[in-house]
């Protein structure tokens, strides 16, 4: 028997090994030094009120024999898959619950899905990227085009009339450089993938932070999406579930290739493969979509947010260019002076203690920027900025 | 852009559908009757005290910045490896942490594993078959070779010289016929894997009914199974976590293909395209393992286990050929009268208003038996055997 050789393929990834290595080694040769960590992408606010009272009180039905849940249906429960469409309704964005497939996370979905495809299609991966789009591909040994993200683009690639391909991959807001794309910029993207009957796989798992309403939160909200885009999204950022595991997939009834139902070969997919969502989970993620449990998640995004904005005030103070932040819990930089991802993060460890992600970790583009997240708590973040800011010049001199 | 056009091969299963339908048209012109299923293959029993404590605990934990969980390792808490390993110990089977993933069900698992291995394999799959096993080789377009399970072999098929093939299904205690391989048959199976270099898919999730303490509950339990075996398995029946979604997948240190362990293979294959299991299933997990908890499962078992020894009592006056029953939720019988499945499924509904499964259902050679489960309530255990029993010469005049 033979493995799949396409594994022998992949990169290992050593961005946050490497990362912790420097952390650890600077520690012990500095264990005085309060080290503030700008670099997670994890929250760190708790599940809200409304999510935990829920999940008690299922925990509680799954002790009792006549309130015991078995196996639910692969694809979610009703009540789960009419909370999320009703979440849509309010983004204008009509979807039939059968549409609505709730699922463990975005990430799971987001590899899972490349099973429903042809191994011989293209993929279109923008660079700087989260790693598991490209990562996934390779696996399956399908060809992948890096398209460019980069300043004069504020790193939101477009196609343009030679790009060809067959399933691309949209984040917005982005991960890792926050930046969002305009309803007119996706119209682009849609005409495109309808023109080339591409598909669109579109990464959402950040819109709850969208602010801006011009700014659109789903990909359903441009014409013509439902014949050309699947949606993925995910309660792990705007309700902190990345420890509690839910998210869902939009695949709209409307999206078909080679005469074939996409909403049914993942329907197909998901019964043969998945066993569903946790009951109890689900009932935390019903609570998240409640008018308390929507009220109390803007509290948690805002906190982030404003967390964003002291960071992002003092890159404005120092002339950095940046994108994201404001619709974002992520900011992107570009590293001053021209140094390099891991020069600067070197200095900003040894100067003013403070750990962020070197962009260089999600692909050539990202050589030369850096990544710092939101999600710390608001000391830290105070704490950190002020120890920039009353370096005298921040960033500049360094 | 085009579709995996191996979907196309999948026949719609309309088992089950086919079921409901026909006990919906007897209910509408029986309305006064009153129907027992003997066809559930879900738990019934609630989860246990120390489950729901445990996580009644975890969903608090949750709750408060200090004690909140974000992200886990995708391969599953330290905590809860180091339960299954302990578990795995009480069965004489020493395994490292690093060899046992965290997932969530063994169905999941069954399916996903096969990214690590080549498309070109060849499957071999036991007939009457989990149809999980077939479905996701065929979206895969993998060969596959039945081999047969029949009266003569009493439902273990075992391999003969000329068998070949890469990868092989073992599923023991087998759903649907119940049967469990001997510690010998096992050994015939591993050394011939270990002469053919091929890879068994040991899926053992109802290993927690074997009684008999000379039958294997561990593929590792044989010499040389560490070379050429993983092992699925899963809280779903062992600990009635259908709705709630926890199992373990075993990949030894020692398992290697083309020179490279499928250890690396499948950590690599779980840390890009999945996430965890929630904390709090895994917490709850845990305590399934503890000395209460176990204690408290094992009644739960012995509850179903009596439940089958209710139905096989009744098999056994009537002189009705089964496997299963006795090591196993499952009894799988010859319809009597050389019935079809379908043919006696309609008279078992018809002349008891008793629901069990056509055993042709699972595959061609389930033609002519019959699943029945022993996961309804004592009562309707009692009852549905009191019917036939009653009858007079129970199912031989029927």
């Amino acid at each position: 028997m033979n493995i799949n050789k396409n594994y022998l393929n992949l990169n290992d990834s050593y961005l946050f090994s490497l990362i912790a290595k420097k952390v650890n080694e600077y520690k012990q040769q500095n264990p005085e030094k309060e080290i503030i960590s700008l670099g997670i992408g994890d929250v760190t606010l708790p599940l809200t009120p409304a999510v935990i009272n829920r999940m008690s009180k299922a925990v509680s039905e799954m002790g009792s024999a006549a309130s015991f849940k078995g196996y639910g249906e692969e694809q979610g429960y009703g009540f789960l898959r009419r909370a999320v469409s009703g979440y849509y309704e309010q983004k204008g964005v009509g979807l039939n619950e059968k549409e609505i497939f709730i699922s463990d996370g975005a990430k799971s979905d987001l590899g899972n899905i490349l099973d429903i495809f042809d191994v011989n299609n293209t993929v279109i991966i923008p660079d700087p990227v989260y790693p598991v789009y490209v990562d996934t591909n390779i696996m399956a040994g399908r060809k992948i085009i890096f398209i460019d993200g980069n300043v004069k683009n504020s790193f939101l690639p477009m196609p343009d009339e030679e790009l060809y391909g067959d399933i691309v991959y949209l984040c917005s807001p982005n991960n890792p450089t926050g930046a969002v794309y305009t309803k007119e910029q996706l119209k682009i993207w849609v005409d495109w993938a309808l023109e080339k009957e591409a598909v669109i796989l579109f990464d959402s798992a950040y819109e709850a932070f969208i602010q801006d309403s011009d700014l659109p939160t789903s990909i359903y909200q441009i014409d013509g999406a439902k014949n050309c885009a699947i949606e993925f999204c995910s309660l792990s950022k705007t309700a902190g579930f990345t420890g509690t595991r839910c998210g869902y997939t939009v695949v709209p009834k409307e999206l078909e290739r080679n005469g074939t139902s996409l909403n049914k070969l993942w329907l197909r997919r998901q019964t043969t493969k998945f066993n569903g969502v946790p009951y109890i989970v689900q009932k935390g993620a019903e609570a998240v979509f409640s008018k308390e449990g929507l009220a109390q998640i803007k509290d948690n995004i805002d906190y982030y947010l404003e967390n964003a904005r002291i960071i992002t005030d003092t890159l404005n103070q120092s002339g950095i260019w940046y994108t994201g932040g404001n619709n974002s819990p992520y900011i992107w930089l570009k590293c001053p002076e021209n140094m390099s991802s891991w020069g600067f993060f070197d200095i900003l460890l040894s100067k003013y203690n403070i750990v962020g992600t070197p962009g260089v970790g999600f692909g050539n583009n990202g050589e030369g920027f850096f990544r710092l997240t939101a999600f710390a708590s608001r000391d830290n973040v105070n704490k950190a900025m002020n120890r920039i800011q009353q370096s005298g010049s921040p960033f500049i001199n360094i």
